[in-house]
């Protein structure tokens, strides 16, 4: 070893002992009688101090030439340091030198390795294994590796197995975009990059595996956004002889393990809300419930007093905002302004101050009066100081905005605290939703999802109503995970891809071999997948899952750093016998 | 649950307990007056016995429709067995039921779920998920997720951190051939699938890392044998700050570890051999040592007595093959034939038997006498019993075909049981081998291995001597896992380009992004990366990596159960701007 300590563990008691240690060079201080390097490695930082009139000539000379991000080797004895600091774990010592040695120099780097960097987005993924040097990214993978550690211990214990499955499958056309791979053995044909390995965890429990988890890289050809990227990686996880309730309670443990394990925060029970009522009272299949701020329906309360606003609106709906009677004119014309923004959606915004005084001011103040107002008040359970905000309009599009509103005023009010976890499960999903683009059912899990057996019979009178046992949890109204319990019988299998507008035959080639194996003894099993980039930086009290990925790609699917994709040889394209389209 | 326990878990200490399990018949045997169930899971088997004449009348209707393979769950009493089976775990007990309930029917699967299967490879391969319900496939599995999760728990305590790189990368000439993916987001280009995770192991180490693993796939589009998968998984290590010393050490433990935790078995520190004795003593770079069987070189000793074939040929060597000068004329016919098929390539074999009674016959004894054969007997320190085996011509090609009829003598004394393991390293591997087809130098690691520091020097004067800090781990003449340690420096990686027939255009075009890297501070660094398919089939006594593998592919590269490759749609082709060629 080109060491004997990491530059973070030396402490006072191992002052007066010769040590070496390797690293990176974070700066040099030169005061002329005295000369210090930080020098640091994934461990922390150390100091050394050199006594320019004591040292030697040739170790100062070399000192002296150091720059930042030279890498290293020091031998010398530990001490302890005249000025403490209490900043760094090192602080009490510092190391005087008997020897320096360049094991490499650098060029002065295009910005700075600090917590806080002077470089853009840009400059850092092009030199991504520099920006690796810094604190909070080697933080945010070492959260990662601790959270797959502990993964796999909860899942282990459980006697769940980790199965690799194959990366290079079949393309089909349901769901996302497949990205695919030219068989050179098979010309002409092509393999496909997995988007989830749903299909053969089902075959695992067909195959008598009865608890199995991967956690596995997946892929999907989609135009990128700030948290997606083409390759992603989940934990896919499955059990056979299960209900709904044994997936919820066994993965409800994995969560609550982790954050018990990798953030040493016990969480309570997970609480479970159905679909309908998420829609219901966040507009939002995955409402955040750091806070309250439950959705009022107002239809009752606000028709019929010449407002044609709310008069001709499918839905008129709000929402107290507690302890915001106080917004200036300037904030509720950003909340306007916030609402009728196109992501958003609303035409306008209605609200009502409930002051502290006990009057009530709305900007509909010319067809509601304070006995109006009052009402409106009770419908929130309003308090003085509270501040109501109103959206109308069509149903499904109100809801939506007013989720937005809801969130943004969340965020204002300080409700949304990165630190603070609130874990829930939504249940009760619609097996189908109506696409109204291609005129047909859409599966609104995957194709592999089991109706709930009371609902079976509406399949055929009323499949839009039809309730699955597909679930997802939520936190931080954040998706972290979902699934279902699937179909295990062919004859629902092949209902179920009717009603998604495959042909027998189209069904019979593409998953054939799954209906198949239903025929052969399949077991009742239903499974979870938790996007794992997603967890990690959930974990991490971070937005963007890009911190959490070693070497990320950029919103147009290319690696900066390796400057990848690239075009390839005419000779490789031969072999696979494909051409490029001009 | 749709069970109490499993089916490998019941035993005397339950009886009288109600209980429900679940799982698959493995079979009925219907006496009339009693009827048994033999119920099967992963855990194991369990007993049902039926007394019709006791029974209601549906559960014995029911019991009678089962067939092999159909799902079913079972609730009853546990009962102490009349006549109790040592065969199985759960032999002291039976279940006598109250109600069994069929999940699911199944047709008769096409062969045999049992440890010794009626059905073939190809049948199997259909079905694999049929396959994957016999107890030898299932314990394979089983193996391969100890053997990660015992890697992970060893590398993990030595602060090893798991980084997941990147799928979609570059694609590179050098090395096996690339799986590309068509990107459509940027027409025209291509990533490539990672051989191997090699340079983002070593930008890792520039960023500071210092301890990297990953248990992941990698990828080559090679023309399969029947070990080789075109997805194959590693486990990819990589170390800052060490010189070979360390990562011998280190991935030693890893190895001892394994066998310790997974089969119990203590191994001693495992001895080094360089590859040129390798080469002298087994003519292999992978020798396996469970059995000694030296090389002995008998230039000295044969020339000069007017046997051409000895006097022509650049080498003559040979073997002693303890014990086995009994062996018959057809025995040596058999042997000749050996080593004359073209993979062995061998122009015929000498043998001399030392006799019992001392004397020493050979299929030479024309040209050579008794005292000659005398002096053969004392090059090999043999003994009377034993059998000499000798070929003859040019070097290489001698060494290499001995090396084979070595194995073979081993295979055929026995020597090489399955059950023992040798493991040992292969150190100081030449930098470059020549390439006689494309008339240059080739790397023989790989482009990123450092040349030994005192061998440098000898790069510009005479390539091919220069040895390299490169090793190899070997189990039972298997090569595990190999690696080196790295060229840090850019001019020493720029110079090994050259060597390997570069254009500097080239070299900065496919590897710039790492040679720069180099100037931003790199730290000394090297690694290895085990086959884990092939250290699992080696663990669990299999000489096929296919067996460990849950779903793999034949040797055309085809999943035969999800008949893939396949064509894909026109427009996904359009999408991705590509076409076939006619």
């Amino acid at each position: 070893m080109l060491r004997t300590n990491t530059c973070g563990e030396l402490r006072i008691n191992n002052v007066s002992e010769t040590v070496t240690i390797s690293g990176w060079v974070q700066g040099v201080r030169d005061k002329g009688s005295l000369l210090w390097i930080d020098l640091r490695d994934r461990y922390g930082i150390t100091q050394i101090t050199i006594e320019t009139e004591k040292a030697a000539k040739e170790l100062i000379d070399t000192a002296r030439t150091l720059g930042r991000e030279y890498v290293i080797t020091v031998t010398g004895k530990v001490a302890e340091r005249y000025s403490k600091s209490d900043k760094i774990p090192t602080g009490d010592i510092e190391i005087y030198p008997d020897k320096i040695t360049i094991l490499n120099a650098a060029l002065t780097p295009p910005f700075t390795i600090e917590d806080e960097t002077d470089g853009g987005d840009d400059i850092r993924m092009k030199y991504r294994y520099l920006d690796l040097r810094r604190n909070p990214v080697r933080r945010n993978l070492e959260l990662r590796h601790r959270m797959a550690i502990e993964t796999r211990n909860y899942l282990d214990k459980l006697n769940f197995l980790e199965v690799e499955t194959p990366v290079l499958i079949k393309s089909t056309p349901e769901g996302a975009r497949d990205f695919v791979v030219p068989s050179r053995m098979n010309q002409g044909e092509f393999y496909a990059l997995p988007q989830s390995p749903q299909t053969f965890k089902q075959l695992l429990m067909i195959g008598g595996f009865d608890r199995y988890y991967q956690i596995v890289k997946c892929f999907r050809d989609e135009d990128l956004r700030a948290d997606r990227q083409p390759e992603f990686t989940q934990i896919d996880c499955e059990m056979a002889f299960v209900e709904q309730e044994d997936i919820l309670n066994t993965f409800e443990g994995l969560v609550r393990h982790l954050f018990k394990t990798v953030k040493g925060i016990d969480i309570p029970e997970l609480s479970r809300m159905t679909y309908a009522d998420a829609m219901k009272f966040y507009g939002n299949d995955k409402p955040d419930i750091r806070f309250e701020m439950k959705f009022v329906e107002l239809n009752d309360v606000v028709k019929g007093k010449g407002f044609k606003v709310f008069d001709d609106a499918g839905l008129v709906v709000g929402i107290c905002a507690k302890g915001a009677a106080e917004y200036s004119r300037k904030q509720l014309d950003e909340l306007t302004e916030f609402v009728k923004r196109p992501q958003v959606g609303a035409s306008g915004l209605v609200y009502a101050r409930y002051n502290d005084d006990g009057t009530i001011k709305s900007s509909v103040d010319k067809f509601y009066n304070e006995e109006d107002l009052k009402k409106w008040a009770g419908a929130f359970n309003a308090k003085p100081g509270d501040l109501l905000l109103i959206l109308a309009g069509e149903e499904n599009k109100t809801r939506k905005a007013l989720s937005e509103l809801r969130l943004e005023m969340g965020t204002r009010l300080g409700l949304r605290d990165k630190n603070k976890f609130s874990c829930h499960w939504v249940i009760d999903f619609p097996l189908l939703e109506w696409n109204e683009e291609m005129n047909r059912w859409h599966a609104m899990h995957h194709p592999f999802t089991s109706p709930k057996p009371e609902d079976i019979a509406l399949i055929d009178s009323n499949p839009g109503t039809v309730r699955a046992n597909a679930y997802d949890m939520v936190i931080n109204g954040v998706e972290v995970g979902g699934g279902s319990i699937r179909i295990f019988n062919k004859q629902l299998q092949s209902r179920m891809f009717d009603l998604l507008g495959f042909t027998k035959e189209d069904a019979q080639a593409q998953f054939g071999f799954l209906m198949n194996a239903f025929e052969f003894g399949a077991p009742p099993h239903g499974g979870i997948a938790f996007g794992f980039d997603r967890l990690c930086s959930l974990f991490g009290g971070a937005d963007v899952i890009r911190d959490f990925i070693a070497f990320p790609k950029n919103n147009s699917g290319r690696d900066v750093m390796i400057d990848s994709p690239s075009i390839i040889a005419q000779s490789q394209l031969e072999e696979l016998g494909i051409g490029l389209k001009k």
